[in-house]
Order: C-alpha cells, then sequence, then structure tokens
C-alpha cells in the first residue's frame, strides 16, 4: 500500500472529470484522477464523441456524392472497422494533456475508504476535496437489458467491426435519430421505434421534418406510438421484436438508447451521501450533503449532456480554486441533434412559448436565401427566429449541414435579453450564413 | 415624360441601396429604385461576391483532393467561363424580391432635377426622401489606369472567361490577397506586389502567416516593401511592371486593386450637398446637409465593406419609417478574409491594443485541438482570444476553414463588454468547434 496526499481526488476521466482535473491543477493544486477502465467516458469515448466522428465523414462524403451510391457506401463501410483504433487517439490526447498539466493518473478499480480517502488498487489516494463523475451506463429496460451481442447500447456500436444487415433502434430520442442516420448512410436496413407520437419530442415539428424526410429516403422505417414489447430469438442468430400492436419485425440486432443507470462508486453507501436509486444528488454548487465532496456530469443527473459535464467540471474547479459560485445557465442551454441534416439552436422553440403562454413573433430565412448560400451552392436548410416583446430574443433555431457549428456563443445573447435592434445595429459578417438571422428577423416585421 | 410620386427614392442598386429600398417597401412606403447598369453593384454582382462564390468552389475541390493537382485544377478551370452565367441569378433574386415587396424599379441613366426629384430616362420621380446609394468604381492609380484588357480591376476578372498564364496583382490588401489566393488555385502564376513592409496591413502577423505560407506552397512570389513604378508595353501581348528598384517583371494582365473613385449621381452638383473628392459627407444618421437626402455604403467614405452598406441601408430605413437613431457599431466590426485559409474575427487585434497601450492576456487553441477538430480530422487553424482587465473579452480572432461562418453574432458580446467569467458559465453545443473559445480562454489562465 501506498499513501498519496492530494488537494483533489477526481473521481472518473469522462468529460465532466478530465475538464475538473486539468482546471484544479492549471490553478495550482495537487490533483489526482482515478478512472476504472479508460479516459473519455461515455462523452469522448464511447458515445458523442465517436457518433459525431462517424457522422461527420458521412456528411464530408454526402458532400462530395463523387460517385454512386454503392461506391460511397464501400467507401463507408471499409472505415467501420478503423473507428475503434481511431478513437484510441481520443485516450492518449486526454491522458498527454492531463499529465503536460500534472494530474496524477491511477488507473484500476477504486474504492472510498471514508470521505477523504479512496484507494485504486494499491494505492490510497487521501485529498481535501473528492468529486465524484463517475457517469452512468447504459442498460437497456426490462425485456431488453443489454447483453452486448444482440441487444446492444451505444458502447457496442462504435465499436462494430462489421455491420448488421438490419437494425431496429429502440428509442427515436437523439441518440436513436443519430444512430439511424449513421446507419441508414452506410446502407443497413433500420427500423425506428417510438413510443411517443412523435419522434424527437420536445423539438418544434418544422425542426423535425427535413430529418423525417430525409430518414424516409434513405428507407428507414419509422414507427411512432408503439413501444418494444418482447423479443423472441430464433436459431440462425435472427430475432424478432414484438410491438405493442403485436406486429413483429426481424432483425440481426437491437440497439436500445436512453435507459441508464449511475456507476455509483464502491463504498459511497458508507459515507452518508444522499442519495437517488439513480442519482447522487446535489445542490446549487454541485456539493454533496457531505461538505467536501462534489458531484459532476451525468451522476447528478441534471441534465445528461456531455457540454454540461464539461462546464459543471471547469465551475466545480472555479469553486474549489475561487470559491467562485457556480452558475450554471441552463435556461438558454444551446443543443444540436447531429443527424443529417442538423438541427441546433438555443433558447425558446415554439411549442415552449406555446405552452407557456408566452406571445411571440416568427422569422423565417432559408438558407439558400443568403448569399453565402448561394455562394456555397446550398440548396437546403433555415433559421427561424423567435422574438418576443419588446423584440426580446426568445430562440435562434436552425436545420441544415454543419448548423451545430453556427450557434456558437448565442446562448449569451439569449440570457443577455437581447434585441432585434441590437442586432439589426450590430454587423455580422458578409457574405456568411449567420446574415440568415438577419433576414429572419427582416422577414419578422 | 412620366411624372410618379414616391415616398423615397433610392439611387443604385448595390447592397446598400437595395436592403434599404426592400426595408422602406415592408415598412409601408411608396418606394422606388433606380440603377444605372444592373442590380447587385460592387458587393454583389462585380466584385465581393463572385469572388467568394468562385474561392468557395476552390475550398470543397480543396477538401476533397480526390485526383491529382492537374484534375482538380482541370475541373477549376472548366468552371471559369460559366461564373458570369451564373451570377445573373444574383440580378434575378435581387429583381424578383423587390417586385414582391412592391418597389419600382427604373433601369437607365438618371440625373437630379431638384433636390426632391430624379429623372430616369423618360420617367420623372417626385419623392419626400432621397437615399444615395451609388457607390464606388475601381480606377486603378496614376499610371496603372484600368484599361479593362491589360490593366484589369475586379469588375473585368470576376467575368473573365479564360485564364491568363500570369498575373500581376498590385495591392497585397484584402482584394489582393483575396484574388491572389484564386488565381493560384486555378493554377495561374502569381505575382502579388505591396508597397508596406507586410501583406494585409491591419492584421496581426501570426493571423496572416499561414496564408502567407499557403500562397508560397503554390509558388505565388510576393514582394513587399516595393511599389510599381511603371509599365511597358510589348508586341506580344505581354507587359513588364517596373517596380521601385527597377527589378522588371513580366506578365499577361494586372490586376490593380484599392483606388476607387466615387459614383457621384449626375446633378448633384447644383443640390448643395456637401462633398469632399471622394465622397459624400453624412452626419451620424447618415443624412446629407440637405435634409431629405440621405448618403448610405461606399458613397459615403465611412467603411468601404458589404456588411457595413447592408446595414447603413437597413439602419436609414428605420430611421425614415421609425425615426430611430442610427446606431451603427463599428468599434467592434465583424471581418474576415476569405483567402485559403480564412481569417476572421471581432473585436481588437493585438498591434492594436499595444498602439493603445491596453493591457490583455491571450489564449490560443488550436482547432485540431477540439473534440469536434478531431471529429472532423481538421489539421490546421487556430482561434485567438484576447482579454482584458476585469476578465473583460477584447477580441476574438480566428484562422481556418469557415472560419468566416464561426464569427457570427460575435459582435454584440465585445459591444456588451462580456467577460471570460460569462463565456465559461454559458454553455457551448459540444462536440463544436466553438469549443475552441473555451479552449482558449481555459489557455489564458
Amino acid at each position: 500500500m501506498k499513501v498519496w496526499e492530494y488537494d483533489v481526488v477526481v473521481i472518473g476521466g469522462g468529460p465532466a472529470g478530465y475538464y475538473c482535473a486539468l482546471q484544479c491543477s492549471k490553478g495550482g493544486l495537487k490533483v489526482a484522477l482515478a478512472e476504472k477502465e479508460e479516459l473519455g467516458g461515455t462523452g469522448l469515448r464511447w458515445g458523442c464523441l465517436p457518433v459525431k466522428k462517424i457522422l461527420d465523414d458521412c456528411k464530408v462524403l454526402n458532400r462530395l456524392k463523387i460517385g454512386a451510391d454503392d461506391l460511397y457506401r464501400g467507401l463507408l463501410s471499409k472505415r467501420i472497422g478503423s473507428y475503434k483504433e481511431e478513437m484510441v487517439i481520443v485516450e492518449e490526447k486526454m491522458k498527454e494533456k492531463l499529465l503536460e498539466a500534472k494530474v496524477d493518473l491511477y488507473f484500476g478499480e477504486g474504492a472510498f475508504l471514508d470521505q477523504y480517502t479512496y484507494q485504486v488498487e494499491e494505492n490510497v489516494l487521501k485529498t481535501t476535496y473528492m468529486v465524484i463523475a463517475t457517469g452512468t451506463s447504459p442498460c437497456g429496460f426490462e425485456g431488453f437489458e443489454v447483453d452486448g451481442e444482440t441487444i446492444v447500447a451505444h458502447k457496442e456500436v462504435v465499436n462494430f467491426t462489421s455491420l448488421p444487415e438490419t437494425i431496429i433502434i429502440i428509442g427515436g430520442n437523439v441518440e436513436g435519430c443519430e444512430f439511424a442516420s449513421l446507419f441508414a448512410e452506410f446502407g443497413v436496413k433500420v427500423i425506428l421505434v417510438e413510443k411517443q407520437q412523435e419522434i424527437l419530442q420536445g423539438n418544434d415539428k418544422d425542426l423535425v421534418e427535413p430529418l423525417e424526410m430525409y430518414l424516409e429516403s434513405l428507407d428507414v422505417e419509422i414507427y411512432k406510438g408503439l413501444g418494444a414489447k418482447t423479443i423472441q430469438y430464433h436459431q440462425d442468430n435472427k430475432i424478432t421484436i414484438v410491438l405493442d400492436d403485436n406486429r413483429e419485425l426481424e432483425t440481426e440486432k437491437v440497439l436500445v438508447t436512453g435507459g441508464r443507470k449511475p456507476n455509483f462508486p464502491t463504498g459511497i453507501e458508507d459515507l452518508g451521501i444522499h442519495l437517488e436509486k439513480d442519482r447522487i444528488i446535489v445542490d446549487t454548487d454541485l456539493k454533496t450533503n457531505v461538505p467536501n465532496i462534489y458531484g459532476i456530469g451525468d451522476i447528478n443527473g441534471i441534465l445528461g449532456m456531455a457540454h454540461v459535464a464539461i462546464q459543471q467540471g471547469i465551475a466545480v474547479a472555479d469553486h474549489i480554486i475561487f470559491k467562485n459560485k457556480v452558475t450554471m445557465q441552463y435556461k438558454e442551454l444551446p443543443r444540436a441533434i447531429f443527424t443529417i441534416p442538423e438541427i441546433a439552436g438555443v433558447g425558446y422553440q415554439e411549442f415552449e412559448l406555446l405552452e407557456a403562454g408566452i406571445s411571440y413573433k416568427k422569422g423565417i430565412c432559408k438558407l439558400s436565401d443568403t448569399w453565402r448560400g448561394f455562394s456555397k451552392g446550398i440548396t437546403e436548410g433555415f433559421v427561424k427566429v423567435l422574438v418576443g416583446e419588446n423584440d426580446k430574443l426568445l430562440g435562434i433555431w436552425m436545420v441544415g449541414d454543419d448548423v451545430s457549428e453556427y450557434v456558437g456563443l448565442m446562448g449569451i445573447l439569449i440570457e443577455k435579453e437581447i434585441t432585434v435592434k441590437e442586432i439589426k445595429s450590430n454587423l455580422m459578417v458578409h457574405p456568411s450564413l449567420t446574415e440568415s438571422i438577419l433576414e429572419a428577423i427582416l422577414n419578422v416585421e
């Protein structure tokens, strides 16, 4: 047994833990990071980032359309095996940055000894502050428990080395729709099953429609308002999914999305930390009821999103170093869905304004109606601007190629209650697709 | 002679006049637009936009790199003749939008009869407000007057139907550097001559360096600190340019950039409008000393840039309709240079802060060091963030593919004196290249 002394021990090397450890160390603290498996977590190694990487490849190939569909899909499917290797770079990059910042890394199974002590194999880490950033894991749901072979979750999918002929995706949420785009692009027969009446619930219909049309053009079958009831296994490795209406769908693989369980660190139950079934309870400073222990990222159940995790990591580092209050702006949360086309934006959507009884005006501009859209030969996509009383900007939402990149720092504009007049009197680069926001505003009036 | 009555007559159908006429008409006013030649002006028809369109094509082909350089250049040079035709779409689109908004169009030579009356051929337009938006024209400079054949300006270049073997570009300004990128991409031998010690003066060296390296990799010869003195014509259509140091450079074409003369409308001299040699003098509401006459766009000499022209057009429309004060934010002017790579940003540059004696800190993040950069396979480009006292954001500058699109509405952030803390507590889309701004900020500390 070796005993080491630290200012901060971070448990979990996903986005939350990584940024927290880096920032604490840059702030002059002595920091250790403990990771059970590999750096990166769901956000950077096993989910979000690899999916975006594969989709970004699809998007480039789509833009080329050099050859026939077959050639394109041939190019893609040759790539599928190599993603697994490429993602190793992410781990190496993270390791390099952490070591450069003088964060000590401990790999292996760990456990709490007390609120100031965490053990990783033969190393005992003593610390002033403890940050739990252990995230969550996919678990499927009753009757559809992930077995890693037939019933898979994102972690298995991003490591596929060959493509199935058919895949049923359970859940028309962001994860399900991104995977549906991805597999459909690769030429896999995709069946998407969504219990709700619409896919991508929580988004205005006009934003989702172009994606739905695109998926249908790639022969994706979409079942809405129907849950998956049971699964039947056959001898030839095929399986059948039975839907709520007793319809039977045959497939090679089933991807379950959404269902997740918390990765509680071993020994947490003896610390007296307030827990719920699926999360660690934290206060507005992301601190647990045990005063030296924080809970950041997916494990605190606030919002299971990588960008939330990243900024919680940074905010807690600032809280430990400078005693800064943790102020997280979730109201105007920028969001993006990396499907083809992409959907992205900030602030309210129309359905939210209608639900809340907030009156608004709307302006729309097609990307093809901007000068840069013409210059780039863009044919699809649009920007929607929602404007409230006193001309306050309530929301900006976009559909199209690469729109995830155009949201930028717009969250701050919503937070600062910027008005349409201020946008009009400010300048924007010409020609640029941002001008679609100006045009949409001009179309409101 | 026919006499027509209007609320507003706009003279000139470039970006300033177009947006002013559209907005006035949408605001319920009766509007006429008079244009001597074709809609679009330097910004949309004869300069800025067509250059960006050709460069956007180069950038897509560059991203592909499907075949050998020869194939790529073959594809490009086949396109050169077609740009002229394609740009006709711009005119048609503008005409359609103006007619849709019920703006009356008058094409042909025009002249002022008095401050309320403008005549276009047999039509006499009587009006309450008059808006002069006639722009400027390239004129070359002494000894290098544009002849449209050997000595050309942007207007001729965007209408080239075949490529010269060699071109000397006089002026390493934005226009000169964009054309240098363009011709070098097409495989034309380019010689760039800049009187100042550096190309793209008014930009930090680290922003310009990647462009310079790129141009040199395409065999562009760059002469700095040397002006062009004289020109010698030879019998075989070749010409020789003599530089200040008596060096002689042979070429087929000479492109002069920068030198411009105002397009004063006929009859303006009898209205008593205060003029300077190269511009109409306007007040902060963009009004001339004749109270019903405005001067917008390049003709007022404020800043010869299309995005300034566009928003002056919109601002004057709002001033006429709502009596809104014209508040134009030029301090944090977003700017982009559409070279390969692109350079774009808002706020102060380092050399300006140094000149003004404003203390600052700097943070840099390579685009390849972001998760999206990895996902997209980006290898070049960076973001530089300049932070002042009290952590105020002073400037954001970027170099790389497509960075002109990422500046977005960031001008408002500088104007509102947003702090680094506010950016850190706000969320941004993950993964997105915008995260490079967050990373650059983290690198400051």
